[in-house]
């Protein structure tokens, strides 16, 4: 797929279209079948001139994982409005949706094991981990997040990405069913969590009380009320 | 920290013996911290007969996880008696005890980046995974189990990782809080699940209805009961 540009691009220009064409290549194969050759080739470049650019493949791989976090920490970004399981479950939307669309690539950078994973691309994945969990902190506003909330999130952040993983692998549910069921995971964990923590249950109380019946959280409450009277 | 053995070892006891204290040298500190030198001392043997035995530290190192795998494997099996979420708190007590009694090289392992990590390592990381997943599964004796419930069990375990690494790093509940706490966090997790697979809620009544009140499903409704009273 050759994309010749239309006119002589600045040194700026350049390198953000040899990062944008990075990605997207990055996006849709696992980086050991990326080559530099393949991202001159849909850059309209020559090999030379990516390397005048980038070092390597390694710095090329690292700077479009660098773009793909802050793409990603951005799309956590929510405004906090609203029940606060509709919230999550519009960042999650984003969430699944960006993952979906950068398959190939999301796979391998979490499965790990290619030659350019390392300390570069884990300091990207701890990076958007972090992101992800000072979000949900951010809207739970507790003034003083205890360690066993901070491990919920944490924790509820890895099933996040395991869920993921295994979804792109199978593909078993619609998207909207594992973005509902994540959501609903986080609140049963943070009511587990309450449960034990009397100043978080009373904060919490006070987002029950904004949830709708329609809402994840509504909805989770209907259903196991079934449950029980089963 | 010198052990001069007693006796001529024969070539398999003198095996286990390098084994047994590679292990113990790699639970209490990072690979990268352990050479062959230390090894052999704590062993009472020469640097070349522990080269007799193994090519080298990777290999070794290997070996003492695959044991430890198999050991953990091991605490994972429990008698499919009494209530279900009592079974799980009493597995989940072993393996914290041995996660513990293993600080150093559980985190090690599972922070990755040592020179010893690798392909090894991640197999015998996966096997464990596997192991404690079909464990999940057959205690469940769900006859044909969901793609939903699957994700959910792989999910937990990751929680379960995840938690058990926070917990090392921190200390910051007792051992018991945790280990209640994730069984919790299962019992939450498939009940979720269970809201949307009818055939699952109704295999898992048969469960709940042997739960005690003061196990911990029982200890979490009660807790559940008062939050929503709030």
């Amino acid at each position: 797929a050759e994309r010749a540009p239309r006119r002589r691009l600045s040194v700026d220009e350049r390198r953000e279209q040899l990062i944008a064409v990075a990605l997207e290549l990055f996006s849709a194969h696992p980086p050991d079948e990326v080559s530099i050759d393949d991202i001159a080739a849909a850059a309209g470049a020559s090999r030379p001139l990516v390397y005048h650019y980038f070092p390597g493949k390694q710095a090329l791989y690292e700077e479009s994982l660098r773009r793909a976090g802050q793409e990603l920490a951005g799309r956590f970004e929510e405004p906090a409005d609203g029940p606060l399981s509709e919230r999550l479950y519009r960042v999650m939307g984003r969430y699944l949706e960006y993952v979906e669309s950068h398959a190939a690539g999301f796979t391998a950078l979490l499965r790990g094991g290619s030659v350019v994973s390392g300390p570069g691309a884990d300091a990207v994945i701890d990076q958007v981990r972090r992101a992800a969990g000072e979000q949900i902190l951010l809207h739970l506003a507790v003034p003083d997040p205890s360690p066993a909330l901070r491990r919920t999130v944490r924790a509820w952040i890895a099933n996040a990405e395991i869920s993921s993983l295994d979804w792109l692998g199978e593909r078993a549910v619609p998207r909207e069913e594992l973005q509902l069921q994540l959501v609903q995971e986080l609140v049963v964990s943070l009511a587990v969590t309450a449960a034990r923590e009397p100043a978080l249950a009373a904060h919490l109380a006070e987002y029950w009380a904004a949830e709708t019946p329609e809402g994840p959280t509504g909805r989770l409450l209907h259903d196991f009320t079934a449950l029980l009277a089963t």
